[in-house]
């Protein structure tokens, strides 16, 4: 990576490199409070998939924000979807087009779990344990490690604003965009991009492009500028279990009546055992191996495991292959289960159903419907009876593990060309913003449907992630450093300013 | 059994046994709105380990209501437990004393899931889909079919108030008890009576007694009336397990930090298997035989399995030894667990934590500390640091597998002699109350600490249960049916009146 970055950087005049970044500083500093207010505007809009008027009217504001900067934007609507964004602007003289993607919903919210309201932005002087900034007597420039708290405010609203950022910080300084751009921003990411597909066929020759831009996901744990080839593909998968159909006392029928917490921990440890393996044969039959380029570039990243152990509190992972290598493979991973009651409130009863909530994490060359496929017979072998909807007293007395599967929003995984022209142009441009060698990951742990964007339009996907890696993300106490929210600004407007091929 | 029943009934006038059946059920009848109003009373008082104001209380009204008939009453306290109700009535030329031992305390109450107000009882024509019954309007005879919702309504206030109206009922017809009469009806039942044994012993004097009727538990499935020798034991188990700090994105870190609730899976699975049985080596190498008088009262019991099954809605059984033999086996109960959200709340996020809710059933000879022993001897052999506290970051980063046990409310299991005068004495009387066959339980599935009974006081401890075993005890909409609150009151009165040996 040294020498690839040594040699692209060595071919743009270094003083053409350092005015565009100070330009693009400059103007940030002078309106840091501007930026971050935009911030907490769109933080205050809750787009979650609970609250479709939310969703609605964030799609809505966004579409006047890229009107008020010259943009042609435009609501693309599917039925049962949020509104896609789209938008467009071209560029005198540019020979490429590049769409820039990003998601406006954010993660379902447990606001009991939260130090503040999820909708009600506020910063703080650190991570969650700091004090709280004062913002309407804070003085711009901000201290660089305060984090704004609130849902979606990383993950993806800060792509976002880091886009209109840096777009006004290039206008500001009389600077044309290199590339004719579009923008994609969703609202049903965080639910699986169910209806996008279907969209973005429906409009493909509008959405014509030479590159996708993904404005999505983290940044790596050292802190270095990150550019991403791929994602993992994701489906979630919720279940439910039945016990009796009346709560029993588990003194009187607890070694008779089937305890279906019981059977769902048999269930869970059927599927992946302890070390994240996944207990299925056969299940990563169709997983393609990663490239030995692919390798080199996760053995070229800067270590993190130990530093993330203390951060995280952990005294071992799962498996030992390191952080980024574990998550080269696909996964299963237990978000949540719900039965009966626990402490204070447990009563000595057998529980009538269980709860669990699985998401799968799918790498290449995986289909949801192959690993749906492949659980199902599984379960079946093991005895399971899988049902679809709740069952009736006939079908509960007549099959002794019934299993009710709810799965939702599959999509593949993607790992694209790290050697296209375009890959290498933007390696060279992020790294130019950035003055700084950067993280190149062959594909990101976290899932965004961009093997959709690759099956339906044929062009590089790269990922381009600012968030801090520390954000919380899908968690309570989700947060963005404002040091990532300003490096963004540089990267996007780097990329805006001088990205060619 | 048939021929025991036979060969003692016939020691006992006839003329008699009907007699004293036709003045109780006489009064009964004439008295259903108090005798209903009574226990409706008694429901309303939020007993429960919630509420201590709500234990004091209801200690307090019973005393009263005690005092009222005439016994001796007072409270016996101890630091941290709800009083214990102590009453004394002395009976002219009586040679017996036998102690009615009840509890007042109810288990926790999950109120979202009643379909009416856990402490406001309300009469419905019969299950809990059945109409609500106007009680303001309803005149007596009341429809025996009829339950009263409610916690604590069955278990165990429906045995306080069947001894104070089968007293009551006696009284009227000008009846004096066979017995001198003990009462001890305790508050700490349902959290394991864990300060009663101290109070016994410090009152050993106070309670001498030649018997023990426990009046707690349901009957036999069957809804014959039921007398049991015995009840396992129990103790409860909260555990958490831990994962990261914070809950952390798991497309990012799901396949490498640990997951607490994939990790509580595999805890549950590791300790008990799917038919209930006890996955730990050595679990059961203290566990008493049953005698084969045991096993022929078991084998004696009227066949209910296939009941069960319908009225469950369940399609198999764990083990295939039957109902009552398969509660004569130690057990662990999954009441409940939690971590992370499941349905449209779960988040893609590695839960920090996961909770696990369990209680054991003891058997003869087992003891609370060698459970305790061997589930901690061989978590630790399975790689778990056992905590009693939160851990630290320190402890946290120092242990791949921390769990944190909080063991509560431990005692041991009881099988007494079935041949005793006394039992046989009770087995007779109960007959005779009754009018017919009985169903004898050596142990009840379901735990009432009664081997503290025996290990203090050396003499018969024999159960005397009244609620329908259909009353979902120990769960949402408890309830009890009026003919078992009738029937009850008839047995309590024969074994006051006629009971001697």
């Amino acid at each position: 990576m040294k020498i690839l970055f040594a040699v692209l950087a060595a071919l743009i005049p270094a003083a053409a490199q350092a005015a565009m970044v100070d330009d693009v500083r400059a103007y940030r500093t002078a309106h840091e409070a501007e930026i971050v207010g935009r911030l907490s505007e769109l933080t205050r809009m809750r787009s979650v998939p609970a609250d479709p008027e939310g969703l609605t009217n964030t799609a809505a504001r966004l579409q006047a924000l890229l009107q008020e900067r010259g943009f042609a934007a435009q609501l693309l609507t599917a039925a049962g979807a949020p509104p896609v964004v789209f938008a467009e602007l071209k560029s005198a003289g540019a020979k490429r087009t590049v769409v820039f993607y990003a998601h406006y919903d954010g993660q379902p919210v447990t606001p009991a779990e939260w130090h503040s309201e999820p909708f009600t932005p506020i910063m703080r002087a650190g991570k969650v344990d700091a004090r709280e900034v004062d913002m309407k007597n804070a003085k711009p420039p901000y201290d660089p490690e305060w984090r704004l708290y609130g849902r979606a405010v990383s993950d993806d609203k800060s792509s976002i604003v880091a886009f209109l950022a840096a777009f006004d910080a290039l206008k500001a300084a009389g600077r044309a965009p290199s590339v004719n751009i579009k923008v994609v921003w969703e609202g049903e990411e965080e639910r699986g991009s169910a209806h996008l597909e279907a969209t973005l066929r429906a409009n493909h020759d509008l959405l014509a492009s030479d590159l996708w831009l993904i404005g999505d996901g983290p940044m790596h744990q050292s802190r270095t500028p990150t550019i991403y080839f791929g994602a993992r593909g994701t489906m979630g998968l919720e279940s439910v279990i039945y016990g009796p159909l009346n709560a029993l006392h588990d003194g009187h029928y607890g070694n008779w009546v089937p305890n279906p917490a019981a059977m769902a921990a048999e269930f869970i440890s059927s599927l992946r055992d302890a070390e994240g393996g996944i207990a299925i044969p056969g299940f990563a039959s169709d997983v393609r191996p990663l490239t030995p380029a692919e390798t080199r570039a996760i053995a070229a990243l800067p270590p993190v495991e130990e530093q993330l152990k203390r951060e995280f509190g952990i005294g071992r992972s799962e498996g030992s292959a390191g952080l980024t290598a574990s998550t080269m493979r696909p996964s299963i991973n237990v978000r949540g289960f719900r039965a009966g009651q626990v402490g204070s409130s447990a009563a000595n009863a057998v529980p009538t159903e269980a709860a669990v909530s699985m998401d799968f994490r799918l790498v290449p060359d995986q289909t949801p419907a192959a690993v749906r496929k492949k659980v199902e017979d599984y379960l079946k072998a093991k005895g399971w009876t899988i049902i679809t909807a709740d069952p009736d007293l006939a079908m509960r007395t007549a099959h002794g593990r019934l299993i009710k599967l709810t799965w939702s929003g599959g999509y593949a995984a993607l790992r694209s060309d790290m050697d296209s022209p375009a890959a290498k142009a933007v390696i060279a441009s992020a790294g130019r913003a950035a003055n700084a060698q950067i993280a190149i990951l062959p594909m990101m742990g976290g899932s965004v449907p961009i093997n959709m964007f690759a099956d339906v339009f044929k062009v590089p996907i790269i990922g381009l992630p600012i968030a801090n890696h520390d954000n919380n993300q899908h968690a309570a106490d989700e947060n963005l450093r404002l040091d990532n929210l300003w490096a963004g600004i540089e990267t996007y407007a780097g990329l805006m300013a001088d990205l060619n091929w």
